[in-house]
């Protein structure tokens, strides 16, 4: 198990950081975790003696189990610690919890926090590598990564590609990661979702003509190769709200199947999860043949073994 | 270590679905996690690399420490997933929490959930080995199979014995499976309650003529070889509900010193804890010389470490 | 690795219980884990097989992460209960809480409860190893052993030194045990805080002589070479407390600048952490040149590690 290619950072904070090469890497190397995963005996001793903590100071069951498994399957030393029992409820800084965890010497410490920026304020403050499992509206760069792996699994290729990515675009950090990935691999992206919830400026982040914005979900389909349906947040809905409500939204934004009509014939759909059924996705088609969002899961734990790999210090341990 | 046999259950959903020859192979496979369990290394590699989701959608302190004791002793990873932090806060159904794991790549998935039903649902949909840990008043086998092995070992045997189940047997799954469990082995089953809490047409869940059903506690503990007294839930006694209050209950349907006179000499008290010192158990039964409780929970971790053997995988590996 | 001296204690409930060269031979033997966790393969195979019940019925994220990455540094089986997912709140007593997880066959059980004198309570009726992980306010004694191998480590002894510990003294299990150790190692200590919360009769606990009580910070601070500041709990201040408010105990017991000028010139300054910011400890000190604060935490991990190896069955085997 070779990465092929030196890894230089220390710490995944964004895709930001990350050039079309590194990306690539990534991809490459999650791909040898993805056959270990298959295998009746699915561990590796690369991480033995090595500390994971998992910081999840915003409730996420599903990718702290990912990053938990990933870590078991490199034989590293898992640690959870989550937002509801940590001492942060006593007032302690954000700050102080992460000296106070380098203070115990992990190897990686995976971040998920309600605010944006966390994992880069840690980064410059501790000596292990920092992962960002979500910080606020900002990014979110290991769901970027494990889509990118399922696109190029399933296309073949991500150069090339228009992937339109639909739902609430300005508070989505998954749309924000993902259009960052997918530009940079050289597919175009479309954003559609009701005008309250498109970012202003969103085109600036990214090179001239790679992205395009839609104020309706049928102009971002058409002909599309692949599509991501993000998760409409109920209490952006009603009342105070972005959009009238549940029904509204689902109607005029929500995937069914005559709207994936429009999508080319072997297009992929996908969704980050939780689905809230029967909103921003009909059951048809997020169980229908063309729904590829449980490989996306598959390859989190691929991906997320991967970063272990390059970040965890495990690279110079034969395995 | 060898079970005998071969197992032929992909899952353990139920006592319902084992024969006697099955529940005989779990009982002496667990003798032999017994003896390791005395060791001063309580560890064998059998499951090394295998993956066990402990998936609690129901609190349950005891029962899931006894499964994660019992997967990290057979050196599987040991992954545990609670209601209270999961995604199904969310709004996700139980389908899809249980395919979004299945994409990770568990062995096992064991699962607590309130309603009766849940694991075989979820078995339909999966490829990892489905244990269930208790379903709403459905079935609790584990907690029956420890059982067997605690009276098998007690008494020798279990065919021709009188077991005598009392308290709120409608809406106990632990009733349900004991009931199944023991009669399969030959035993005879006394289930003793309430009016109230005595569930219609029980009998037919067995072979005729092997469950009585009492109205009085008396009736069912004469000359019976083992009681299993079950844990009243509060809730169900006061206003709106199935007995007046906890004092009453305890007077009739509680088990002390000279209610258990009525007993085999020899006879062994059992409770599938945790109890209520004072209502259905006398603390001087509970601590008593015929009280194999601490027995039962004993056996919980060696009837689960033989069960996550069978179907973890891990029949193949040497050990 | 060897502990040089026979270990001949079953539990760990207290520094009280403790000889001065008990407390040597840890901080001795926690020095080779400290050179342990600096290694890039933080593991050593000494527990290997062992299980260690991290019961933990009262919160605390830092005290359970560090007892759960020593355990797991010496190849332990780990498991984590915490008091709001445990069956105590089915209202199960802690006795039988303790019967339960003994029966499956610990090594160690290591336990905070809010309740003095729990520790020693379960100790009387389990096999395993009891460590006592603070207990109410009665004694946190592997508080007094990180902080003790945390001043020989910065001041090269104990004896003769003079070491200040400031704050609500009566209600802090970490200031009974710090003064039992350090005084027992040769230190003069000066308790300070409050009268409300100074508690009667201290001098009382240990060798005359040994211990001077301030009803003003100055006089403790003066010429001291370690102080620790105890963490405040903001619930014992304001309205019907032992404090008008944060403001008036900040400027009478808060450490600055200008108090800490009082200090021996090399001194240097501690908190059990938490650490409340700008109410008992000004920023500038807590973040400056003599705070050895995360040097406390550090010495948390290796002094568990020390005790778990010594406690936890361990002894006998080669690492």
């Amino acid at each position: 198990m070779t990465s092929g290619a030196t890894w230089r950072h220390r710490h995944l904070l964004g895709i930001e950081q990350l050039s079309s090469e590194d990306i690539v890497q990534v991809l490459d190397l999650a791909e040898t975790f993805v056959e270990i995963n298959e295998r009746p005996i699915k561990k590796v001793p690369t991480l033995r003696g090595r500390t994971v903590i998992n910081l999840f100071l915003e409730p996420s069951t599903r990718t702290r189990t990912s990053f938990e498994i990933a870590a078991k399957r490199l034989s590293a030393d898992a640690v959870n610690i989550s937002g509801s029992t940590s001492s942060t409820v006593k007032g302690e800084t954000l700050l102080d919890t992460a000296l106070n965890l380098q203070a115990m010497a992990p190897d990686v410490i995976v971040l998920r926090h309600s605010s944006s920026g966390a994992p880069h304020f840690i980064a410059k403050h501790v000596e292990a590598a920092v992962i960002n499992a979500g910080d606020g509206t900002h990014e979110h760069p290991t769901q970027a990564l494990l889509d990118c792996a399922t696109i190029r699994k399933h296309k073949g290729r991500i150069a090339g590609l228009t992937v339109a990515i639909c739902g609430d675009i300005a508070h989505s950090r998954v749309a924000r990661s993902d259009l960052l990935a997918l530009t940079r691999l050289g597919a175009t992206v479309r954003l559609a979702g009701p005008h309250t919830m498109l970012p202003v400026g969103i085109e600036q982040m990214v090179e001239p003509g790679r992205v395009e914005v839609h104020a309706r979900l049928e102009g971002a389909l058409d002909g599309a190769d692949v599509v991501i349906m993000l998760r409409i947040q109920g209490e952006r809905l009603g009342a105070v709200s972005l959009f009238p409500n549940t029904r509204e939204y689902s109607r005029y934004f929500g995937l069914g199947l005559r709207m994936a009509a429009r999508l080319k014939e072997d297009a992929i759909i996908m969704h980050p999860g939780p689905i809230n059924r029967g909103v921003e996705l009909d059951p048809a088609i997020a169980d229908g043949p063309r729904s590829v969002i449980l490989d996306q899961v598959s390859y989190g734990v691929a991906v997320r073994m991967a970063l272990l790999y390059l970040m965890g210090g495990g690279t110079t341990a034969e395995s």
